[in-house]
């Protein structure tokens, strides 16, 4: 069978018109993709045509792919005429078990042999959704953020039945698409994003729950501090610097003692030695050769630039 | 005793010349303030010349308030004589009790009378710190965040023995400093925003020891994922976002369950119908009026904002 590479993809096809679904269509339509839609609600149509109509003066501003145009959009009649003309599958339909692994087997039924499908799942690995599927080999996670058409991450991983080649292939894509992918080698729970946002969120959760913060504190304290940090440099490399010119390795043995703090409900794993490396060495790779005063130029730099794009600048 | 208002200070004590207290005298100094510092290394008004050297031209970059001049910046010899003419003090010590608790006492010994004498710590109390001190009622913790130069947030928060009115001082002396300020009305160990870093931090930690993930995937995940929505919408009105029209109240409805999915290794509280409301009445109470779709513009906007200014849109 010749399979068509992950560059020769020109239709693809958005199962599922909510938030997520039509993020999705407004991305490959701004990348110049021609999109085929579809959704079982009577006003699926009519709610996909809002939330690109939404999108689409964001994404011009930011720049379309040539080639794109809104009118690339078409709603089909049917889950498998939808399919049947797709290069690539993304399904993006409600976080219900039963309801995925069956969608997942209709649509790979309708879809053409050796086309990948993916699957927008936050929650479900692949290896639960794919089980009543007749070719398994080709469902992927393919795990966006919300709005798909401006975070650039997706998270790629397949379950126990998908073959390499589709996790592969779907990573190749979405990175010719225009998106940030973390290729995953095993299944986790949340994948990675979701499990750091979820644990900052149920700590935020907590704090509420006990009066300890409220609502508009626990946004301020994030988007007025860390918050401002992260685009530029992840929590990591945000340590390595908090460390000076001692970077992670300096943080990690004097602010080590702190992972036995209640500073958060959430209990620390051991600061083995092994673990200490992992973390160092990681930062060093990260850091690829810039010096500590290198990394702390280019973060005053981008949270400036982040200030200055949100209108914050001092008066 | 006629206390100087916030609004009248002229010096600010700056005492350890750390990445934390160089930080704080640039930030002053950028504010037009005259700062003192002083630190016990024998390096230390070499190192804090560096720092400050450093973030200067990021502070004039973002502007500076009149009157803001580098060579407001002296070091004393004692220091005694640092805190003896200030009209605020900021102590930026190690992260160790006992030294904090002797170096507060020393400090609130030689700083004149009423004048408010803050903590930089990131990890203690100030009930803790402040037992040695004569005159304990004027200490108080305000907690930046790294750079304190650019990152506005600082927490502020009393301990038994701190007077109101020091807390209330501090709170307003920060804002028309140029910081976002939270005032918060308990101690909490690891404050608000230290807490929600912390979750984060640790699952990553969890995750790189049990080799699920990589420090580079943990930093990508952040800095091309969530951490994109952070400076716009903290983690609350993010998730009101997720719920469609909905907001909040159907977020919850529909991705309550997964409070009890292992997405992380943080025990979510329980969901009762108080902390139900609390998260969707926070989240009207911060969006004060704007609607779901008023809110997606303003993100979005802010997004695309970002990603320009770190250069990241699309070619």
């Amino acid at each position: 069978m010749a399979r068509l590479g992950p560059g020769e993809v020109r239709t693809v096809a958005c199962i599922g018109a909510g938030v997520i679904g039509g993020g999705w269509a407004a991305h490959f339509l701004a990348r110049g993709y021609r999109v085929v839609a579809w959704d079982p609600a009577p006003d699926g149509a009519a709610r996909l045509t809002r939330l690109v109509d939404r999108a689409w003066p964001a994404l011009t501003e930011l720049g379309l792919a040539d080639g794109a145009d809104r009118d690339n959009l078409s709603f089909a009649g049917s889950l498998s005429a939808a399919v049947a003309v797709a290069d690539f599958v993304q399904e993006s339909a409600p976080e219900q078990l039963e309801l995925k692994q069956k969608l997942l087997a209709d649509i790979d039924a309708a879809t053409p042999a050796g086309v990948v499908v993916a699957s927008s799942t936050s929650g479900y690995g692949m290896t639960e959704m794919q089980t009543a599927a007749t070719t398994p080999e080709r469902l992927v996670v393919g795990h966006p953020f919300n709005p798909p058409y401006l975070i650039p991450l997706v998270e790629v991983v397949g379950g126990k039945l998908t073959e390499q080649w589709a996790v592969d292939w779907a990573s190749e894509f979405y990175r010719l698409a225009g998106k940030s992918v973390i290729t995953m080698d095993r299944e986790l729970p949340g994948f990675i994003a979701n499990r750091l946002q979820e644990a900052l969120w149920r700590e935020a959760l907590h704090m509420v729950a006990n009066g300890e913060a409220t609502v508009e504190q626990i946004d301020q304290a994030i988007t007025d501090g860390p918050g401002l940090r992260w685009p530029a440099q992840g929590p990591c490399l945000t340590f390595h610097l908090a460390g000076g010119e001692g970077g992670m390795a300096h943080m990690l043995d004097h602010f080590g003692p702190s992972l036995k703090s209640p500073w958060t409900r959430l209990e620390a794993p051991e600061l083995t030695p092994e673990l200490h490396d992992e973390m160092v060495d990681g930062c060093e790779r990260e850091a690829a050769g810039r010096s500590i005063a290198d990394l702390v130029r280019e973060r005053d730099r981008a949270i400036i630039a982040v200030q200055r794009a949100l209108g914050r600048e001092h008066g």
